[in-house]
């Protein structure tokens, strides 16, 4: 069975999308907005929904970018919802292990049990300066701080036992010797605890983690519970599934670990209609600012390439110069899709590394099928296009096509995310 | 026109209240009771609800302490409500000014301008060693970081002008300059901004304070848009009242900063009753371990002393070796009240300090209108002895009364909490 998330950002994850006349640009401060797309997506029976979070504020001018916080914004969607899991990105480089596994447990009551966390170590200067740190620690130390940060959070969570509210009116409120400190010492904490919030419904909020790089595959592999990867294509995604696969077995791990790309789907009744939906979001792009930020990217001038024509031959990566990470994306678009500049533009701006679909609900669920029988994924954490008519096409096209096929529940089995996502409860 | 709040906690105020046989034990744990509560305040058209918090789980034997997040709890009660104030107390020596001003900010939104904010700055070294301090910082340090933790709060607060908000589809999202960094670099923080979520509906959420200290008073008389106080009786709480009040005038400010004592309230139809229900929750004091306690106070055994007599004459405070503060209180309950051993444990176990008023409502009406015109209080923090109970005989008995005599609003006037107090909007 596919796992499906959806990833709430913005207008969509496409970076125009707030620029389209019926755009939600207005109602990004009003929670109402994400208690619909949470409900929409419930609707839906998708598995959760899903905060990114960043620490600052950049690139305004070009569209929103953070505007409520994630973890205040869950507890009022979780009150909309009754069944869908809440899933919030969590900086273990900014938080401190009490106050996140505070939030988390407290979350996971009121929600009853239908938390999970993304564990992110950041990455900008621009954020860390909003914390006290001059620059962005190192990558190494940042890992080595989220390792014993999910330390310490897990400890915090086990501090009090599954029974340990006994509620005697007569003798005590807890059951003596159920609550204990956890005494975490360690390089980056001093944890006394123990938690002020009773264990969590579900033993431990879910775990999320996104590791890319070796640190990060490696800290997936032994501590995630299920993991988001980014994707290009069905090969990509492959090598990446059977390197955390085998990770996981070698860490002595028998959970499922279900492992999700990120998906951008463009949906429609016919092909053309799905692709006539990409173009109108690619054509609101502001070309120039576009323009620039590719001419970066690849290290040449493009300001003066015409936009509807299929993209020049590019360098290949060996005899680029400059970062190679955001050009190996470029050359792999131009190099599979042949794209115009234009689509090669909107590609850029609508989750660029990630995979694109664009289709009939046939075709889009054919080739998530395919990816879901090929060892390329467990499910997809969704990046609609535009918000809110990216998840009400998916829901409404793509999601019965899936459950038709028997790939998707038709209904919730079960009330907690642990339960959609077939995890255990971790034993105290 | 009196300002009331409720302070919610637990099953209420009264250490014993969990156990009576209906009380809410069991509901601690769920959102919904919370959120009832606050339906209740609302009914009874109080200015707001508000959450004290601790940031260590002590004594849990003895009753239930700080079980769901507050912040988070907020944000849940803030959609079951329309009209009612939501007040957090936020600790600045536990939390960056970064995720405060966030979270804060998130929930001005998330409620259409309804919160505040309790600046505390802690006091247990079993707090401080949950976030990373061996023992809690001093007084005067933890109150230096208090006020530049408020500068950075406020100055995030103000990185986005109102206007900041374009939605120029064509062009900018945010008004060019309108959103800008702040380079907070003090002595406890470095802050570069700006906050990732626009300016809250109120401007600033309102910012409480509860200075007793010469420092917190300072703190409080400079800083503070409204204040908690500690008062026993309407002389002390005038002396404080009127020392508050001549410190805001000597920093030069014209603005009104209610001062909301906190009070116990025993409300029934007739005088007797009223004492019986104080009298009930006296009763269910476990005798043992509150003698324990109260001999620690009073540094002599009273173990052995009868439950239903008098208390005993105690030495004067002068000649008390021990800490004075709780033994002050003691003297003052035991002079004024002449309680049998068995009410004064009571009233210790239900917020000493504070007033406590027990009676019919035109009694307490009565009561609450002396400290009104007296330069008393321009308003009171209710600490229920039980709930929900206490809050809906309050609201059902109480307010009405209040009503009647035009000291209290019978229909919300105002959508904000800064409008419920008449504190005006703080310009950019």
């Amino acid at each position: 069975m596919l796992h499906l998330n959806l990833f709430i950002f913005g207008c969509g994850h496409h970076r125009a999308a707030w620029r389209h006349p019926r755009s939600s640009a207005e109602r990004l401060g009003d929670i109402a907005y994400y208690e619909a797309l949470a409900r929409t997506a419930e609707r839906g029976k998708l598995d959760a929904v899903f905060f990114a979070d960043g620490q600052s504020a950049e690139n305004l001018s070009d569209g929103p970018r953070w505007f409520l916080e994630p973890l205040t914004a869950m507890s009022a969607m979780s009150r909309a919802t009754e069944r869908i899991g809440l899933i919030s990105t969590v900086s273990s480089t900014f938080y401190t292990p009490f106050h996140a596994a505070r939030m988390m447990a407290s979350l996971d009551h009121i929600s009853g049990g239908r938390m999970g966390w993304n564990v992110v170590t950041s990455m900008f200067d621009s954020e860390a300066r909003n914390h006290g740190y001059e620059v962005m620690p190192d990558h190494a130390w940042r890992y080595a701080r989220a390792e014993e940060f999910v330390d310490a959070v897990l400890a915090l969570w086990d501090s009090w036992r599954d029974d340990a509210l006994l509620h005697d009116r007569a003798g005590s409120f807890v059951r003596p010797g159920s609550v204990a400190p956890i005494h975490h010492q360690g390089r980056h904490f001093l944890v006394d605890g123990p938690l002020t919030v009773p264990r969590p419904p579900q033993g431990h909020p879910v775990m999320f983690q996104a590791g890319a790089s070796e640190q990060g595959r490696d800290l997936a592999a032994r501590r995630a519970e299920a993991i988001y990867a980014v994707a290009y294509d069905l090969p990509s995604a492959q090598a990446y599934y059977r390197d955390i696969k085998r990770r996981v077995r070698e860490a002595g791990r028998s959970d499922p670990v279900p492992i999700m790309p990120g998906l951008v789907v463009y949906v429609a009744a016919t092909e053309a209609q799905a692709r006539a939906k990409q173009r109108e979001l690619d054509e609101l792009l502001p070309a120039p600012d576009a323009l620039r930020q590719l001419s970066m990217y690849i290290d040449q001038d493009c300001t003066g390439w015409a936009l509807d024509a299929p993209v020049p031959a590019l360098p290949p990566l060996e005899a680029f110069k400059g970062p190679k990470g955001r050009y190996a994306t470029v050359l792999r678009i131009v190099d599979t899709e042949q794209p115009t500049l234009r689509q090669l533009l909107g590609r850029l701006a609508a989750g660029g590394g990630h995979c694109t679909m664009v289709g009939t609900p046939v075709q889009i669920a054919d080739e998530m099928e395919r990816w879901f029988r090929n060892e390329g994924a467990d499910g997809f954490n969704l990046m609609p296009p535009s918000l809110p008519d990216g998840i009400e096409d998916f829901v409404e096209q793509v999601v019965p096509e899936l459950q038709r096929r028997g790939l998707f529940r038709k209904e919730y089995t079960a009330s907690t995310l642990r339960g959609h996502l077939g995890l255990a409860r971790p034993a105290h």
